[in-house]
């Protein structure tokens, strides 16, 4: 039985259901999160948690950052009620901006907003980071506030089914002629050694596993910058990269059926997604 | 009791619950209609349902034009159930992509849909149509699909919400320099006697009232053009308006706290306004 969490109960999943006034359900007016589980442990609970914190604070849902703090005892309950301290899981949360009669502005004060988080079994693709995913591009014709993590998700769904009938895993997003980031990842060319990724701004969104790649680079020496690279960078790039919650690091080793540099992972990305990995992992990094 | 539509089948709105796995909930992956019911006959049904399945189309949403046309029955009937053949209504119909376990790209071919209609008493405001209301402008960061109505309707929270604490009825839209639309109307401008508006393309709804409001104009000899207005060719203009199906033709009298034109209905607008009422209502128009 999947046991779930929705406004303070824990319940089966198919018992747990929405309002058809809620606003997550009518406006996409909610925020999500993605949290990592290894062995029982929330992986970078903290980032997740101020990111989730300040996206609810930007659109004005209340739920306060000591409201987010609360869902990490959700999320340690969720695992270990769904047998999920062993090994790898993920929890979804998403709080809404709850159900009240449909007005386009926020509904009166004091309506609870919607809370609900889910824990799954998760087994991160070894053939993914070993051998490398292919993606295509596609146009970034999502809103200019991508940095915020909504539920306004159609851009992202429409590029990544584009990419999976392309039978690739990720679409890199083009907006002004620069690729962003992913639909669902952060994006990263190697370019004369360097990593160079998009900037932080209101265009991607402020990915934990962007900031962790970024600093397991620098922790191996490997220089970064964060700067847009042109879409033709991007075709010219000798290694291409791709960052996520879910993705880890995966090497990106076709783009629009080319192959990316050799056609094989590049030896700036393996030792930055090893570093990571040290990261995620610990020193058990080189067992899974 | 409210009986709304679910899924096939009719039953109180409290009981009406969505799955939390929802593509509505969890992505905004929806596409909805509101059509306005005058004493039982729905206004511009074939628009409105053309629309919605050209939406659901581009969107890829499996309900095909003939489970649109559908819908007819099942709006007539809650307007029946709900005690609304006399006077006025609204009927909201939304389309998600169902429930499945959560992937961005689309769930297995043959997941249903999920199919949500109800209706709503609606009171027109007389206050609205005659004195007119107070806009504010907004940045319109909304993503390049604004053609389409889906539920990704975060950016018009946003605004809406600006608006209302201005004490405003509606955010005009600024993308690039230019007024786009409103929040959840279209947006005009009246210069040199001449009605303005954003052409038909991805940056605007393709409003039902839109059309009818150019089409009032018309009926009445004014001119229209549909090319883009300035910002600046706005606070300028001597009459604005918007149109939309909840807001009929509201003059707007007040933008950011300045009078528009002389800071009561225009001549144009009242003559577009008399002319888009008769569409509504018939010859009934005066007595409303």
């Amino acid at each position: 039985m999947n046991t779930v969490f929705l406004n303070g109960e824990y319940l089966p999943k198919d018992q747990a259901r929405i309002s058809v006034d809620d606003r997550g359900f009518v406006f996409g007016d909610g925020i999500y999160e993605v949290v990592r589980v290894i062995d029982g442990r929330i992986f970078a609970w903290a980032e997740h948690a101020s990111r989730m914190a300040r996206g609810l604070g930007v659109v004005r849902i209340p739920f306060s950052a000591d409201d987010v703090g609360g869902l990490e005892a959700v999320c340690n309950r969720l695992v270990a009620e769904n047998d999920l301290k062993a090994g790898e899981a993920t929890v979804y949360m998403q709080v809404s901006r709850g159900a009240a009669p449909r007005t386009h502005y926020f509904p009166p004060a004091g309506t609870p907003p919607t809370v609900y988080a889910s824990a799954s079994r998760f087994t991160p693709s070894r053939d993914m980071r070993d051998t490398g995913v292919k993606a295509i591009t596609f146009p970034d014709f999502r809103w200019a506030r991508c940095d915020l993590k909504t539920v306004n998700l159609m851009g992202a769904v429409l590029a990544r089914q584009a990419a999976h009938e392309a039978g690739a895993y990720e679409a890199l997003m083009i907006r002004d002629g620069m690729l962003t980031e992913g639909a669902a990842t952060n994006a990263f060319a190697v370019i004369d050694g360097v990593v160079r990724t998009y900037p932080l701004s209101n265009y991607i969104l402020p990915g934990i596993s962007r900031q962790h790649a970024l600093d397991a680079a620098r922790d191996v020496g490997v220089r970064v910058v964060e700067e847009p690279v042109t879409q033709q960078q991007m075709l010219a790039a000798p290694e291409l990269f791709i960052a996520g919650t879910t993705t880890d690091i995966a090497p990106i080793v076709m783009l629009d059926g080319k192959p990316v540099g050799t056609g094989a992972p590049g030896p700036v990305t393996r030792k930055v997604q090893a570093a990571f990995l040290v990261r995620l992992y610990g020193t058990a990094a080189v067992a899974r």
